[in-house]
């Protein structure tokens, strides 16, 4: 087996190391925020094997797991909506990283034909959904 | 047992719907994404159980449920860093949220003492990690 990433440490060194050691969980994946590198707004939430991880930083284009279908995903293969990388943060322990992405096809970021996966805003008041873009 | 919240519901309803459904998973959480009001900056990943969304809803003020912990957590109960919700967005199937939140000490938002958890970049060419905030 391929080891593609070092294993998490102990708080001080996955907190302040400079080893990128992606703490993935029982089922062997991060999270992943992707938010839009032009206006910084959330675009998606997704996880990440090992194996989608280093797909994406050797290519340079977002590879994710898909938990529904239980298989590496392309993000765009089929639609076009490629997203190309230009920044990841992890965060303190690891377990989460945040891809700040450029989408060749904006308009198929979601899967419903919208520029975001974020596309309803709750009303605080009375829980409903409100939408927040066409 | 009470019933805070609706049950998910086929794609088309969950997606188009207007009624709130979270799709809470196995372990009964949805992934929340945490963003600052002021800046549009990313700045924690946490997971909410239903009682914490509820609470959250109720009080305005950020709940998670600490995996760590596997208790309900009052985001800054301690440090004093709450965190007052000013929208919440919700993704296309409904298993994650998006929180734009305001910071009582914004410097404690993350237990590393930062005002982000994602204090470092990687980087994309040798896999290292490098500070981005101090």
């Amino acid at each position: 087996m391929v080891v593609l990433f070092e294993s998490p440490a102990g708080p001080s060194e996955q907190e302040e190391g400079e080893t990128f050691r992606p703490r993935f969980d029982a089922s062997g994946l991060v999270t992943a925020v992707v938010t839009d590198h032009a206006t910084g707004g959330p675009l998606m939430v997704a996880h990440m094997n090992a194996e989608a991880l280093d797909r994406t930083l050797e290519t340079g284009i977002a590879h994710y797991w898909s938990r529904s279908r239980q298989s590496l995903w392309k993000k765009g293969e089929t639609s076009g909506a490629l997203q190309s990388v230009r920044a990841i943060h992890v965060d303190c322990d690891q377990d989460a990283v945040w891809l700040s992405v450029t989408c060749a096809k904006p308009d198929d970021t979601c899967h419903t034909g919208r520029t975001t996966c974020f596309y309803r805003k709750l009303d605080l008041q009375n829980r409903k959904l409100i939408p927040s873009i066409s």
